[in-house]
């Protein structure tokens, strides 16, 4: 059975995506840490990081990267933090975390957000990838 | 002032070393959120991740992924998670950190560990990169 996020990445379950290439998606994350909370997920669903093969942990990285300053550029935050945990889904994705305290990166608190702020959020950060 | 990091790096403050090459050092937390908590650190000292030039970052993430696969050869434990915050030493530090469960992750609960387990951590983590 296909992971939730392999459903987000075929379009069977909605996202506020933010980005795509061949081999990875990006979308924000629906309990966010903080404003502008986005996962990164390698299109081929393996469960474990350091499981995916070098050369797909490397594009998964390089777009993280890219995502990531993105993000930095949009959303008012001291940094971005990059966080993989991955106990609850097993499919790999990169947690990337506009930080303001440490609050936002122990995953205890969250955002609740309306969908008009996710997608503004997810506007602002398009428009920084183009 | 040089960081705490490049201090350990110079070896003008001891630790207990994992491994190095030309760009990156790694060695273990010393208030761990788990046994075998390690850090992963470039010697040029930039404050966050995302400012590293792209060859930089690059290296480091090959390089903690490398480390990271030891550890997880080397701990019992269900995954090696990888997190980048930042937010108390301005230095580049990339933790990787033996999960059993989502209180290794939220940086809240700490492990109390005697110099000696520190060495025997250490040392098999070392045995795993040979």
């Amino acid at each position: 059975m296909p992971s939730i996020f392999t459903k987000i990445i075929n379009g069977d379950i909605p996202c506020y995506k933010i980005a795509e290439d061949d081999d990875n998606f990006a979308f924000l994350d629906i309990n966010p840490n903080a404003e502008g909370h986005t996962l990164c997920v390698p299109k081929k669903e393996v469960d474990k990081i350091l499981d995916l093969d070098e050369e797909a942990y490397m594009k998964l990285m390089a777009f993280s990267r890219k995502v990531g300053k993105a993000i930095e550029a949009a959303i008012d935050c001291k940094r971005v933090g990059m966080t993989v945990i991955g106990l609850e889904v097993p499919h790999v994705h990169v947690h990337l975390i506009p930080l303001h305290s440490m609050k936002n990166a122990t995953f205890q608190h969250k955002e609740s957000l309306e969908a008009q702020e996710f997608e503004a959020i997810a506007h602002k950060i398009k428009e920084q990838l183009k």
